[in-house]
């Protein structure tokens, strides 16, 4: 793993809440508006890309180039651009485009900035709530509407008192789906289609368990960094990292963590 | 229909005002807190009372006392006052205990004034986001973050362009999942799981249906004056009134309500 030095963290830190402050009014100047445009990114499913969702990745593309000009950079839009430091900027400009074409306020901007071995600071931003949640570098933190807050993962040890949020059934093949239905059975409580902001409320505290799949490095790399300086931990559905997308289990805690891995098993071999 | 002087309207929203200000500092006082004690107020499903429940419902009757002594007031967690004005106000402290409880924005305090004919006048806020969706009296706006903006429901006019919300499959018998799946397959997109801020996004024009069950009076007026007040219909999966609860059907526009009614029939018989 890179290490860095106080200056670089600094220096990484001030350029993650730079890209943040960039995206928000670019995100925000479409978000609620009548007719927004939305194109059909795949052709069998339902993934909207807007105006809003480019024009915000551009906008950190250029703060990228401004400040980190030898970093590379990879984004749902535009795609992997090749650097000569080693460290890679991560980028979703909007992750739940579903959620940001209906108006509804739990999308975000997500941003991380790692190695090959993963993320070490990330950010999950909600531009319409002024919401930041960041995490990295020994600290955890939401930025909002309540103030400067510390993130900490929930200590819930049980699955049967537990919260579990997913993207389903939205999303996955039948098996996935019979996987994810396997823990949903044993929570207290499931909850459905709130994207990024699912992961930004493991590392609040609120919620024990994220499962997902189908998931892209840009989706997930953000909320690994939050999460984890949060306390909390995240893998594919075998155990394994999973900072380059696929399967997701985000849990509060180790307990919590191997009880959803030794119910997801039964459907990875 | 009762009728209202300028004055008295002048009154009934300074009223609904002073409601909404007097529940959100309690009500934001244990969002988010950590070890949030909940009741299971039913014995067969999860619908916990907290603390800032009750607290806000309090809080919103001490207003009324002070500046509505004449009206009657329902209430989810004191249930009902008889009054002698004609008037009931309808209050639902936190409508979407279940977001509330996983830290999740889009929960709400619901407030509502009518007659035996429905409400004539509502309010959906959303403490956190400070956000207020106003409708009655021929106006329908919503004060936020991006300011004062007119609310208006959308004229998309097809159901195989419109996106669908719903509390399903959280709630609901097999029966009425049935036909909310009868609809749900026409539709471009459904969502899930966002109580009452899906109705105010109907009224914002971002989402063209609502569907859900089981509903009590509390839960739906608020939304009911929001939504009509915005150009929108609410009514119960045969067409009928539903401020008294139980099937409701919220669409945007005359052709979205006549599409989603037709497949809904089916099940109603």
């Amino acid at each position: 793993m890179t290490q860095f030095s106080d200056t670089e963290i600094q220096a990484l830190k001030a350029c993650a809440y730079a890209l943040a402050d960039a995206a928000r009014p670019v995100t925000l100047q479409h978000f609620r508006s009548a007719g927004l445009m939305a194109d059909n990114k795949l052709s069998d499913s339902f993934d909207p890309v807007t105006v809003a969702d480019r024009g915000a990745e551009k906008a950190m593309r250029d703060v990228l180039a401004e400040l980190r000009p030898r970093d590379s950079i990879l984004g749902e839009e535009y795609g992997f651009q090749q650097g000569s430091s080693g460290l890679t900027w991560v980028l979703d400009p909007i992750d739940g485009t579903r959620s940001y074409i209906s108006g509804t306020p739990t999308w975000g901007v997500l941003i991380a900035v790692g190695d090959e071995n993963g993320p070490v600071m990330g950010v999950v931003d909600q531009p319409y709530i002024g919401e930041r949640f960041f995490g990295g570098f020994g600290e955890a933190y939401c930025d909002g509407p309540m103030g400067v807050r510390e993130l900490k993962t929930s200590d819930v040890k049980l699955l049967s008192d537990a919260t579990l949020f997913t993207t389903f059934p939205e999303v996955g093949t039948s098996q996935e789906r019979l996987a994810f239905e396997a823990v949903r059975d044993q929570v207290k409580l499931t909850r459905y289609g709130t994207d990024c902001y699912a992961y930004a409320l493991v590392a609040a505290g609120q919620v024990e368990l994220v499962i997902e799949a189908g998931l892209n490095s840009y989706d997930v790399q953000g909320p690994i960094a939050v999460i984890e300086a949060a306390g909390g931990i995240v893998t594919n559905w075998t155990g394994g990292p999973v900072h380059e997308g696929g399967q997701v289990l985000a849990a509060a805690n180790p307990n919590i963590h191997a009880q959803a891995l030794t119910l997801l098993h039964d459907y990875t071999g």
